[in-house]
């Protein structure tokens, strides 16, 4: 299994506290040691950070946590393998190009017989169930879509409708992006918070830091952090249901498109 | 105008005094202040670094100069910008997915009319010309080869033959590689070197430093160094012609595919 970590605000934000939390997991207190990664997105841009050592021991994660790279959407990722060696290209996030935008997805847990799934526009780079799902489903959206649709709704609904396959074949938490929302899908373990004014204080569970955000906003920022498991004790942090699906934009969740049927094997 | 960069070798190296000297060139000996960007090959997995701020100033490439990376093909660029605005989508290099493998490009140059030349499979992120250039040339190579071809040679006389059409537009210096081989071409500014044993020392023209690769190599070792002007000035760089690409492949140029015409505008 591995550890996931989003962020979704409507105004650039740092996520280094964040981030610190999850970076911990990569190797101290969690076992993901099989490397890490994460993307920022700017506008359009994006940037992509991966390393295939432990993230607790990685000067690339050291860098990333004392330089502020302030972004609306991040997907972060910490890896502990189980399908696929352990090297650069089987390093979450994983990107691609879908109607001249950058589309960035990581995973955490395991999806049975994904490989034979055909991947018509898209093929994976490495060796991992998390690529192949991604190239199937990206290749799902570009064949239904082959201009980006109108009504964003549209998008949101026909991934929902492709990620329920997906939970059919084990265990998928998900955390996708193409730059302007940040879709995520629970397995069986995400949680989220969205943090907005009166801001207050809240302190890592794993390591020990403690921020007081009202020192870091101005009363419009909206921020949602999502990850595998909360990463403050002392915040109330919404869990997802298993099958549950949650678009975020703009640093808020939107309103939930249908209630999902249950996977049947969760 | 901008700067390109490019290594190919026979075993992981680190260009870090390389990149030392063309970071010069991104706002202290060179007016490319308009960003800047590396890509790493490891195998087949790609690390992609880029900053809109000038590599002069840059954190992101001051982290690059201090920390190895050991890599058998690298594509760099340092930017001034005459199309697209100074943002993270219109750094380079650029990267897409073919048949499985990180397509990465950077260039130098403008073409004109390149606008309205048709992207079928891949669609530019930003707005340079560069990119869709590089749009452009993917998707013709896809259209061409569905699959990967067999032989190689026949794969690089294509690519060959399409260059030779944006050399028509304007001024096409690039650096590009699909994880295998580095592809080059001069527009009008490109030189290379091969560094292979007796190894010697190496002065930098843009700063100073110097190097004595015996000190940092193995007898087989083998390290072609492509850039727009050359970087040393105690070595004997080979300068290419206008119109002239160069296939180079485990550190060494490929022989010439054939002798191509001189581009009507140069």
């Amino acid at each position: 299994m591995c550890e996931l970590l989003g962020m979704n605000a409507n105004v650039p934000t740092d996520i280094q506290f964040s981030f610190s939390g999850l970076v911990e997991r990569g190797g101290r207190t969690g076992p993901h040691r099989d490397g890490w990664g994460i993307t920022f997105y700017e506008n359009k841009g994006c940037r992509l950070f991966r390393d295939p050592k432990p993230s607790i021991d990685s000067e690339v994660a050291k860098f990333i946590q004392g330089y502020s790279i302030k972004s609306c959407i991040v997907i972060s990722h910490v890896r502990k393998a189980n399908r696929g060696r352990i090297c650069l290209e089987n390093t979450h996030p994983f990107t691609r190009e879908l109607w001249g935008q950058t589309w960035s997805f990581a995973h955490n847990g395991q999806l049975r017989g994904i490989k034979r799934w055909p991947c018509l526009y898209y093929q994976p780079v490495g060796t991992t169930d998390s690529e192949h799902a991604f190239c199937w489903l990206l290749s799902e959206i570009r064949h239904q879509f082959p201009q980006r649709p109108s009504r964003s709704v549209a998008l949101s609904r026909f991934i929902q409708s492709r990620v329920q396959q997906l939970h059919e074949l084990g265990v998928f938490n998900m955390l996708m992006s193409d730059s302007r929302s940040l879709f995520t899908a629970c397995g069986n373990h995400l949680s989220w918070i969205t943090r907005r004014a009166p801001f207050g204080p809240a302190r890592l569970i794993d390591a020990d830091m403690e921020i007081n955000f009202e020192n870091e906003t101005t009363p419009n920022d909206v921020v949602t952090v999502i990850a595998t498991r909360p990463l403050t004790d002392n915040e109330s942090w919404h869990t997802m249901r298993a099958g549950e699906f949650q678009v975020f934009r703009k640093g808020e969740p939107l309103p939930r498109l249908q209630s999902p049927s249950r996977p049947s094997n969760i």
